[in-house]
Protein backbone atom coordinates (compact mmCIF):
# COMPACT_ATOMS: atom_id res chain seq x y z
CA UNK A 1 0.00 0.00 0.00
CA UNK A 2 1.35 3.23 -0.95
CA UNK A 3 2.22 5.50 2.17
CA UNK A 4 -0.10 8.44 2.61
CA UNK A 5 1.06 11.45 2.04
CA UNK A 6 1.92 13.17 5.60
CA UNK A 7 -1.48 15.37 6.58
CA UNK A 8 -0.21 18.88 7.08
CA UNK A 9 -0.47 20.03 10.61
CA UNK A 10 -3.07 22.82 10.95
CA UNK A 11 -1.00 26.18 11.47
CA UNK A 12 2.49 24.60 10.79
CA UNK A 13 4.62 27.15 9.53
CA UNK A 14 5.46 27.40 5.58
CA UNK A 15 9.25 29.02 5.96
CA UNK A 16 12.14 27.96 7.59
CA UNK A 17 12.69 31.80 8.34
CA UNK A 18 9.39 32.33 10.32
CA UNK A 19 10.01 28.42 11.96
CA UNK A 20 13.39 30.25 14.03
CA UNK A 21 11.00 33.06 14.82
CA UNK A 22 8.01 30.94 15.99
CA UNK A 23 9.85 28.43 17.82
CA UNK A 24 11.67 31.15 19.91
CA UNK A 25 8.21 32.50 20.45
CA UNK A 26 7.36 29.59 21.99
CA UNK A 27 10.03 29.02 24.62
CA UNK A 28 10.27 32.54 25.61
CA UNK A 29 6.39 32.24 26.34
CA UNK A 30 6.94 28.95 27.93
CA UNK A 31 9.69 29.91 29.67
CA UNK A 32 7.66 32.83 31.17
CA UNK A 33 4.78 31.20 31.99
CA UNK A 34 6.38 28.30 34.10
CA UNK A 35 8.44 30.51 35.71
CA UNK A 36 5.05 32.20 37.09
CA UNK A 37 3.28 29.20 37.81
CA UNK A 38 5.47 25.84 37.57
CA UNK A 39 5.66 23.09 35.51
CA UNK A 40 1.91 21.38 36.17
CA UNK A 41 0.31 24.09 35.99
CA UNK A 42 1.04 25.26 32.60
CA UNK A 43 -0.86 23.05 29.60
CA UNK A 44 0.84 23.76 26.03
CA UNK A 45 -2.53 24.99 25.48
CA UNK A 46 -2.19 27.63 27.19
CA UNK A 47 1.09 28.40 25.87
CA UNK A 48 0.06 28.40 22.65
CA UNK A 49 -2.93 30.47 23.40
CA UNK A 50 -0.52 33.05 24.90
CA UNK A 51 1.63 33.33 21.62
CA UNK A 52 -0.89 32.95 19.42
CA UNK A 53 -0.12 29.71 17.49
CA UNK A 54 -2.06 26.03 18.31
CA UNK A 55 -1.37 22.71 19.67
CA UNK A 56 -0.62 21.08 16.89
CA UNK A 57 2.38 23.68 16.51
CA UNK A 58 4.06 23.39 19.06
CA UNK A 59 4.13 19.88 18.74
CA UNK A 60 5.29 20.14 15.19
CA UNK A 61 8.66 21.88 17.25
CA UNK A 62 8.47 20.40 20.48
CA UNK A 63 7.87 16.30 20.73
CA UNK A 64 6.62 16.77 24.38
CA UNK A 65 5.65 19.14 27.33
CA UNK A 66 9.16 17.81 29.21
CA UNK A 67 11.03 18.47 26.15
CA UNK A 68 9.84 22.30 25.74
CA UNK A 69 10.17 22.45 28.91
CA UNK A 70 14.32 21.59 28.88
CA UNK A 71 14.40 23.43 25.84
CA UNK A 72 13.03 26.62 28.23
CA UNK A 73 15.47 25.83 31.14
CA UNK A 74 18.70 25.28 29.10
CA UNK A 75 17.53 28.50 26.76
CA UNK A 76 17.28 30.57 30.10
CA UNK A 77 20.46 29.07 31.74
CA UNK A 78 22.64 29.73 28.06
CA UNK A 79 21.43 33.28 28.31
CA UNK A 80 22.40 33.51 31.98
CA UNK A 81 25.70 32.18 31.09
CA UNK A 82 26.15 34.40 27.94
CA UNK A 83 24.88 38.04 30.54
CA UNK A 84 27.71 36.38 32.43
CA UNK A 85 30.38 36.19 29.92
CA UNK A 86 29.70 39.39 28.70
CA UNK A 87 30.20 41.23 31.89
CA UNK A 88 32.94 39.56 33.42
CA UNK A 89 34.96 40.42 30.59
CA UNK A 90 33.90 44.05 29.40
CA UNK A 91 35.33 45.39 32.69
CA UNK A 92 38.87 45.42 33.70
CA UNK A 93 38.17 45.10 37.72
CA UNK A 94 36.69 41.77 39.15
CA UNK A 95 34.85 44.02 41.55
CA UNK A 96 32.56 45.79 38.82
CA UNK A 97 32.20 43.22 36.73
CA UNK A 98 30.82 40.90 39.84
CA UNK A 99 28.59 44.33 40.81
CA UNK A 100 26.92 44.15 37.28
CA UNK A 101 26.30 40.33 37.03
CA UNK A 102 25.00 40.37 40.68
CA UNK A 103 22.45 43.59 39.74
CA UNK A 104 21.22 41.64 36.35
CA UNK A 105 20.80 37.95 38.64
CA UNK A 106 18.95 39.75 41.46
CA UNK A 107 16.55 41.52 39.29
CA UNK A 108 15.83 38.34 37.20
CA UNK A 109 16.58 35.46 39.56
CA UNK A 110 17.33 32.02 37.49
CA UNK A 111 16.82 30.54 41.63
CA UNK A 112 13.68 29.65 40.58
CA UNK A 113 15.32 26.80 38.03
CA UNK A 114 15.74 24.76 41.80
CA UNK A 115 12.15 25.35 42.11
CA UNK A 116 10.82 24.33 38.82
CA UNK A 117 13.57 21.29 38.62
CA UNK A 118 12.06 19.71 41.98
CA UNK A 119 8.37 19.68 40.58
CA UNK A 120 9.19 19.13 37.02
CA UNK A 121 11.79 16.36 37.57
CA UNK A 122 9.39 13.50 37.77
CA UNK A 123 8.15 13.95 33.98
CA UNK A 124 11.25 14.51 32.62
CA UNK A 125 13.15 11.44 31.30
CA UNK A 126 17.41 11.71 32.47
CA UNK A 127 18.96 13.01 29.54
CA UNK A 128 16.40 15.84 29.79
CA UNK A 129 17.15 16.71 33.58
CA UNK A 130 21.02 16.27 32.73
CA UNK A 131 20.70 18.78 29.93
CA UNK A 132 19.46 21.55 32.60
CA UNK A 133 21.82 20.37 34.87
CA UNK A 134 24.93 20.38 32.54
CA UNK A 135 23.54 24.41 31.24
CA UNK A 136 23.22 24.78 35.19
CA UNK A 137 26.80 23.86 35.95
CA UNK A 138 28.09 25.52 32.77
CA UNK A 139 27.54 29.34 34.36
CA UNK A 140 29.27 27.96 37.69
CA UNK A 141 32.45 26.86 35.05
CA UNK A 142 32.79 30.26 34.07
CA UNK A 143 32.41 32.10 36.65
CA UNK A 144 35.06 29.63 38.35
CA UNK A 145 37.33 30.47 35.63
CA UNK A 146 37.05 34.16 36.53
CA UNK A 147 37.74 32.70 39.79
CA UNK A 148 40.37 30.85 39.29
CA UNK A 149 42.48 33.38 37.31
CA UNK A 150 41.65 36.26 40.14
CA UNK A 151 43.62 33.77 42.09
CA UNK A 152 46.58 33.61 39.63
CA UNK A 153 46.26 37.33 39.63
CA UNK A 154 45.95 37.49 43.85
CA UNK A 155 43.19 39.43 44.00
CA UNK A 156 41.54 36.57 45.38
CA UNK A 157 42.82 34.42 47.74
CA UNK A 158 43.12 30.93 47.77
CA UNK A 159 40.32 28.93 47.43
CA UNK A 160 38.33 26.24 45.55
CA UNK A 161 36.92 28.39 42.43
CA UNK A 162 33.89 26.00 42.49
CA UNK A 163 33.05 26.59 46.23
CA UNK A 164 33.23 30.43 45.39
CA UNK A 165 31.29 29.87 41.81
CA UNK A 166 28.40 28.25 43.76
CA UNK A 167 28.43 30.16 46.74
CA UNK A 168 28.38 33.47 44.70
CA UNK A 169 25.35 31.99 42.90
CA UNK A 170 23.54 30.97 45.57
CA UNK A 171 23.94 34.47 47.39
CA UNK A 172 22.11 35.55 44.79
CA UNK A 173 19.08 34.13 45.68
CA UNK A 174 18.52 36.84 48.04
CA UNK A 175 16.93 38.16 44.96
CA UNK A 176 14.21 35.66 45.73
CA UNK A 177 13.42 36.69 49.37
CA UNK A 178 9.75 38.38 49.89
CA UNK A 179 9.81 42.14 50.43
CA UNK A 180 13.05 42.33 49.36
CA UNK A 181 12.28 45.03 46.43
CA UNK A 182 10.60 46.83 49.48
CA UNK A 183 13.81 46.65 51.79
CA UNK A 184 16.71 47.56 49.52
CA UNK A 185 16.32 50.82 46.88
CA UNK A 186 17.02 48.96 43.80
CA UNK A 187 18.89 45.63 42.66
CA UNK A 188 22.22 47.69 42.08
CA UNK A 189 22.00 48.71 45.76
CA UNK A 190 21.54 45.38 46.65
CA UNK A 191 23.95 43.76 44.31
CA UNK A 192 26.55 46.26 46.03
CA UNK A 193 26.13 45.00 49.51
CA UNK A 194 26.11 41.39 48.54
CA UNK A 195 29.15 41.78 46.38
CA UNK A 196 31.05 43.61 48.89
CA UNK A 197 30.20 40.89 51.45
CA UNK A 198 31.47 38.17 48.93
CA UNK A 199 34.60 39.91 48.91
CA UNK A 200 35.58 41.57 51.50
CA UNK A 201 33.49 39.36 54.47
CA UNK A 202 31.84 40.47 57.54
CA UNK A 203 34.51 40.06 59.81
CA UNK A 204 35.83 43.83 61.34
CA UNK A 205 39.44 44.53 60.15
CA UNK B 1 -36.31 18.58 69.88
CA UNK B 2 -32.86 17.44 72.47
CA UNK B 3 -29.97 18.29 71.18
CA UNK B 4 -28.55 14.54 70.18
CA UNK B 5 -25.32 13.58 72.05
CA UNK B 6 -22.02 14.49 69.61
CA UNK B 7 -21.00 11.47 68.05
CA UNK B 8 -17.98 10.87 69.11
CA UNK B 9 -15.39 10.91 65.91
CA UNK B 10 -13.50 7.67 65.29
CA UNK B 11 -10.02 7.20 66.41
CA UNK B 12 -10.87 10.53 68.93
CA UNK B 13 -8.33 10.19 71.49
CA UNK B 14 -9.59 9.97 75.17
CA UNK B 15 -6.82 12.37 77.29
CA UNK B 16 -5.44 15.48 76.90
CA UNK B 17 -2.19 14.22 77.00
CA UNK B 18 -2.72 11.78 74.67
CA UNK B 19 -4.30 14.45 72.55
CA UNK B 20 -0.90 16.47 72.86
CA UNK B 21 1.47 13.58 71.58
CA UNK B 22 -0.90 12.64 68.58
CA UNK B 23 -0.84 16.21 67.63
CA UNK B 24 2.55 16.64 67.58
CA UNK B 25 3.07 13.27 66.02
CA UNK B 26 0.78 14.75 62.91
CA UNK B 27 3.01 17.75 62.82
CA UNK B 28 5.91 16.31 62.11
CA UNK B 29 4.74 13.44 59.83
CA UNK B 30 3.05 16.30 58.15
CA UNK B 31 6.28 18.22 58.39
CA UNK B 32 8.29 15.38 57.06
CA UNK B 33 5.80 14.69 54.37
CA UNK B 34 5.14 18.00 52.99
CA UNK B 35 8.95 18.23 52.60
CA UNK B 36 9.36 15.50 50.75
CA UNK B 37 6.01 16.14 48.22
CA UNK B 38 5.35 19.34 48.86
CA UNK B 39 1.73 20.80 49.39
CA UNK B 40 -0.59 19.71 46.91
CA UNK B 41 0.80 16.09 46.30
CA UNK B 42 0.54 15.15 50.61
CA UNK B 43 -3.16 14.42 51.41
CA UNK B 44 -4.81 14.43 55.55
CA UNK B 45 -5.38 10.54 54.32
CA UNK B 46 -1.47 10.02 53.95
CA UNK B 47 -0.69 11.83 56.82
CA UNK B 48 -3.06 10.08 58.75
CA UNK B 49 -1.86 6.84 57.10
CA UNK B 50 1.39 7.44 58.14
CA UNK B 51 1.14 8.42 61.73
CA UNK B 52 -0.99 5.74 62.51
CA UNK B 53 -4.89 7.80 63.04
CA UNK B 54 -7.82 8.22 61.26
CA UNK B 55 -8.88 11.69 58.92
CA UNK B 56 -11.49 12.61 61.78
CA UNK B 57 -8.83 12.61 64.06
CA UNK B 58 -6.73 14.97 62.18
CA UNK B 59 -9.87 17.09 61.42
CA UNK B 60 -10.46 17.26 65.03
CA UNK B 61 -6.72 18.49 65.81
CA UNK B 62 -6.54 20.92 62.55
CA UNK B 63 -9.53 22.91 61.04
CA UNK B 64 -8.29 21.84 57.87
CA UNK B 65 -4.87 20.93 55.66
CA UNK B 66 -3.92 24.93 54.79
CA UNK B 67 -4.26 24.43 59.10
CA UNK B 68 -2.28 21.85 59.46
CA UNK B 69 0.38 23.03 56.92
CA UNK B 70 0.79 26.34 58.50
CA UNK B 71 1.24 24.48 62.11
CA UNK B 72 3.95 22.29 60.67
CA UNK B 73 5.92 24.96 58.62
CA UNK B 74 5.57 27.47 62.04
CA UNK B 75 6.61 24.23 64.08
CA UNK B 76 9.72 23.40 62.14
CA UNK B 77 10.42 27.24 61.97
CA UNK B 78 10.14 27.59 65.85
CA UNK B 79 12.35 24.52 66.09
CA UNK B 80 15.35 26.24 63.85
CA UNK B 81 14.89 28.88 65.72
CA UNK B 82 15.01 27.50 69.07
CA UNK B 83 18.58 25.93 67.65
CA UNK B 84 19.90 28.62 66.43
CA UNK B 85 19.37 30.36 69.89
CA UNK B 86 21.06 27.32 71.71
CA UNK B 87 24.20 27.30 69.60
CA UNK B 88 24.45 31.12 68.97
CA UNK B 89 24.63 31.25 73.46
CA UNK B 90 26.34 27.70 74.04
CA UNK B 91 29.91 29.54 73.06
CA UNK B 92 31.91 32.35 73.11
CA UNK B 93 32.97 32.74 70.05
CA UNK B 94 31.28 33.50 67.30
CA UNK B 95 32.81 31.69 64.30
CA UNK B 96 31.88 28.97 66.50
CA UNK B 97 28.62 29.10 66.86
CA UNK B 98 28.13 30.00 63.00
CA UNK B 99 30.00 26.68 61.95
CA UNK B 100 27.74 24.58 64.06
CA UNK B 101 24.69 26.46 63.27
CA UNK B 102 25.31 26.17 59.56
CA UNK B 103 26.28 22.23 59.83
CA UNK B 104 22.91 21.88 61.38
CA UNK B 105 21.23 23.84 58.88
CA UNK B 106 23.20 22.48 55.69
CA UNK B 107 22.09 19.17 57.01
CA UNK B 108 18.55 20.12 57.11
CA UNK B 109 17.96 23.12 54.75
CA UNK B 110 14.68 24.48 55.97
CA UNK B 111 15.36 26.43 52.36
CA UNK B 112 12.60 24.31 50.81
CA UNK B 113 10.36 26.51 52.72
CA UNK B 114 10.14 29.12 50.15
CA UNK B 115 9.21 26.36 47.24
CA UNK B 116 6.25 25.11 49.68
CA UNK B 117 5.43 27.82 50.22
CA UNK B 118 5.22 28.89 46.44
CA UNK B 119 2.94 26.10 46.01
CA UNK B 120 0.83 26.29 49.11
CA UNK B 121 0.53 30.31 48.97
CA UNK B 122 -2.71 30.10 47.07
CA UNK B 123 -4.46 27.70 49.05
CA UNK B 124 -3.64 29.61 52.15
CA UNK B 125 -5.24 32.54 53.47
CA UNK B 126 -3.68 35.86 54.21
CA UNK B 127 -3.15 34.98 58.25
CA UNK B 128 -1.84 31.68 57.49
CA UNK B 129 0.98 33.11 55.29
CA UNK B 130 1.48 36.00 57.79
CA UNK B 131 2.12 33.51 60.27
CA UNK B 132 4.65 31.50 58.94
CA UNK B 133 6.15 34.37 57.48
CA UNK B 134 6.81 36.01 60.80
CA UNK B 135 8.32 31.80 62.49
CA UNK B 136 10.87 33.03 59.78
CA UNK B 137 11.03 36.32 60.22
CA UNK B 138 11.77 35.62 64.20
CA UNK B 139 14.83 33.46 63.00
CA UNK B 140 16.15 36.34 61.25
CA UNK B 141 15.79 38.71 64.06
CA UNK B 142 17.92 36.55 66.19
CA UNK B 143 20.94 36.22 64.11
CA UNK B 144 20.60 40.07 64.01
CA UNK B 145 20.87 40.41 67.32
CA UNK B 146 23.77 38.21 67.70
CA UNK B 147 25.45 40.39 64.76
CA UNK B 148 24.39 43.60 66.01
CA UNK B 149 26.52 42.58 69.68
CA UNK B 150 29.50 41.38 67.11
CA UNK B 151 29.38 44.63 65.85
CA UNK B 152 29.52 46.23 69.09
CA UNK B 153 32.07 44.41 70.30
CA UNK B 154 34.16 45.19 66.86
CA UNK B 155 34.31 41.58 66.02
CA UNK B 156 32.43 42.58 62.80
CA UNK B 157 31.97 45.33 60.42
CA UNK B 158 29.50 48.14 60.83
CA UNK B 159 26.56 46.30 58.49
CA UNK B 160 22.66 46.08 58.81
CA UNK B 161 22.53 43.36 61.24
CA UNK B 162 19.67 42.10 59.60
CA UNK B 163 21.18 42.04 56.20
CA UNK B 164 23.72 40.22 57.11
CA UNK B 165 21.11 37.87 58.99
CA UNK B 166 19.26 37.37 55.40
CA UNK B 167 22.53 36.86 53.86
CA UNK B 168 24.02 33.89 56.08
CA UNK B 169 20.39 32.24 55.39
CA UNK B 170 20.45 32.39 52.41
CA UNK B 171 23.88 31.12 52.29
CA UNK B 172 22.55 27.62 54.44
CA UNK B 173 20.58 27.25 50.57
CA UNK B 174 24.12 25.87 49.50
CA UNK B 175 22.43 22.32 51.73
CA UNK B 176 20.18 22.32 49.23
CA UNK B 177 22.22 22.09 46.02
CA UNK B 178 22.66 18.75 43.69
CA UNK B 179 25.78 16.69 44.79
CA UNK B 180 26.35 18.78 47.16
CA UNK B 181 26.76 15.35 49.87
CA UNK B 182 29.43 14.49 47.03
CA UNK B 183 31.40 17.33 46.83
CA UNK B 184 31.91 18.08 50.34
CA UNK B 185 33.09 15.38 52.40
CA UNK B 186 30.47 16.18 55.43
CA UNK B 187 28.24 18.90 56.33
CA UNK B 188 30.82 20.37 58.65
CA UNK B 189 33.76 20.44 56.10
CA UNK B 190 30.84 22.33 53.80
CA UNK B 191 30.14 25.11 57.44
CA UNK B 192 33.42 25.73 57.82
CA UNK B 193 34.10 26.96 54.61
CA UNK B 194 30.95 28.90 53.77
CA UNK B 195 31.36 30.33 57.29
CA UNK B 196 34.77 31.41 56.97
CA UNK B 197 33.54 32.74 53.30
CA UNK B 198 31.23 35.01 55.31
CA UNK B 199 33.56 36.41 57.84
CA UNK B 200 36.61 37.11 55.99
CA UNK B 201 35.15 37.10 52.48
CA UNK B 202 37.18 35.87 49.45
CA UNK B 203 39.39 38.56 48.91
CA UNK B 204 42.97 38.03 49.19
CA UNK B 205 43.94 39.86 52.46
Amino acid sequence: MPEKPAKRLRGRPKQADNDISIQQTIIYTASALFKEYGYEAVSLQQIGKQCGVSKPTIYYHFASKPELFKVAMTTMLNNVRKVTSHLLNEVDHLEHGLVRLAEARLANPHAEIETMMREAESFLDEKQVREIREAEQQIHELLAEHFRLAMDQQILREEDPMFLAETFSTLMLMGNRENNPQKYESHLALAQKVVSLFLQGAKAT
